[in-house]
């Protein structure tokens, strides 16, 4: 089954604007982007315009290439106290100490759970919201009634925004977990004995059908732009040998961005 | 190789005596046991003796078995005022929310790195003192020139004091992870693609020469006992196929002991 993330988002808006009217509460959410990134710059504008269509105001913080790490945490706290939730738009410029940056979210209002803090809750378990991409999963899987304990997971990159916070829940859950990375070898052995496999690295048709085995679950969270398309990890022939299947676009992206909307009304619900 | 991990920690208590003769600190740790466990008892008597060689106080609060959530963290909080550092002896009676009491202690004198705080400062990398066996374990490596980039590691076990620590560390230097767990099927799959092997189930005879490739770095951080006997998870035979092979008893165990007074001596520098 190919997953409809698009349509499983706009359920979510639905909601999530239902619940806004509801409470009659005017939130702001702060966006904040350092030098110029062209795909950066797209992935805000799907943020801006599902804000706009809930009703949830934002504003985009654009911030010189060039400026400092201390700069730029100064600039934060300031950035924070002016809104009720707070994203900062990644990869930051290399020279910036990311997360410096990113610890520096009170944790109330980090909806993406980035800080040192509200990742350290994550990881007991005693957190206040999941890390977007996770509750993106989590709704597929309970939506779909896969069950986690005992099951093999391939988690192939291990980075801020997909590889480390999928480890960290899929190890709570109870599964075996794999974290495959670029120097893995033969990364082929271990995506075979994968009930599920979770990619987010950005290298185009990384998985082939040969790859997996028959009925298995992807999610694709891998987002290469070539010629101003959006490309996944997995090669979009393996959908056939697979019982769920998220693809790109349309797939993980669009859900994970409704999370981020979710998790800024929970955290600002008390 | 097999690691002598008693002589090590020997090395690790001589330099720790020095510095706290040298600082002229008296420093007192707290270990709080809830209930009888007779296998606690014993690796608490190892600490009480570590601690008076090298001139450290310790004191032991011996709470009963019955004692609630609710009225352990407020005793946590007292006890947490009396000394330099804290350590709750685990496993908690099975009723006790083991980790709202272990994140009761403030981060400067949570030797154990077991408070949601500090795992949040270790997942990010930005950690004042690590996990006392990831220490134990990073010793090793460092002492015998073990590269870890790149390298596929097999963790065997998920809990607070080994699996979790481990994997976090060995992600955060660019390893391979995989970890296993009691559900895993055919592990032997997994352990022979092993370039290193952290274990600590409390398996005996888990891990055997068959399951491994020639040349594995083996760390046996697995505690069952047996007839009054400590027991690791590793066939002893495994270790004639091992580069490196940390025996129990007198291998992580010793050395992980030595770690905690580290962090203790370590956290109360500034």
């Amino acid at each position: 089954m190919i997953i409809d993330g698009k349509k499983m988002a706009e359920e979510i808006k639905e909601s999530l604007k239902g619940e806004i009217v509801k409470s009659g509460k005017k939130l702001k959410l702060g966006i904040v982007q350092v030098g110029e990134n062209s795909v950066s710059q797209k992935f805000i504008e799907r943020k801006v315009k599902f804000s706009e269509e809930i009703g949830v105001k934002t504003k985009i913080y654009n911030l010189p290439a060039e400026i400092t790490t201390n700069k730029l945490r100064k600039k934060m706290a300031e950035i924070c106290k002016l809104v009720d939730g707070v994203i900062i738009q990644l990869p930051l410029p290399q020279h910036i100490n990311t997360q410096y940056i990113l610890s520096s979210i009170p944790q109330k209002k980090d909806v993406d759970v980035l800080s040192a803090k509200a990742i350290g809750d994550f990881v007991v378990g005693k957190q206040n919201v999941l890390p977007p991409v996770v509750q993106a999963i989590r709704k597929i899987f309970v939506k779909n009634n896969i069950e986690i304990v005992g099951k093999n997971v391939v988690i192939i990159g291990a980075g801020l925004l997909v590889g480390k916070p999928a480890m960290i829940w899929f190890i709570n859950q109870g599964a075996t977990v794999f974290v495959l990375r670029r120097l893995t070898q033969n990364i082929f052995k271990f995506t075979k004995e994968a009930d599920i496999i979770i990619t987010g690295v950005g290298n185009p048709g990384l998985i082939k059908p040969e790859m997996v085995k028959e009925g298995v679950i992807i999610i694709d969270a891998g987002t290469a732009m070539e010629k101003e398309k959006l490309l996944g990890d997995v090669d979009p022939s393996v959908a056939s040998r697979a019982s769920i299947f998220t693809p790109v676009p349309g797939g993980i992206g669009p859900l994970t961005v409704a999370m981020v909307f979710k998790n800024l009304l929970a955290l600002n619900k008390k």
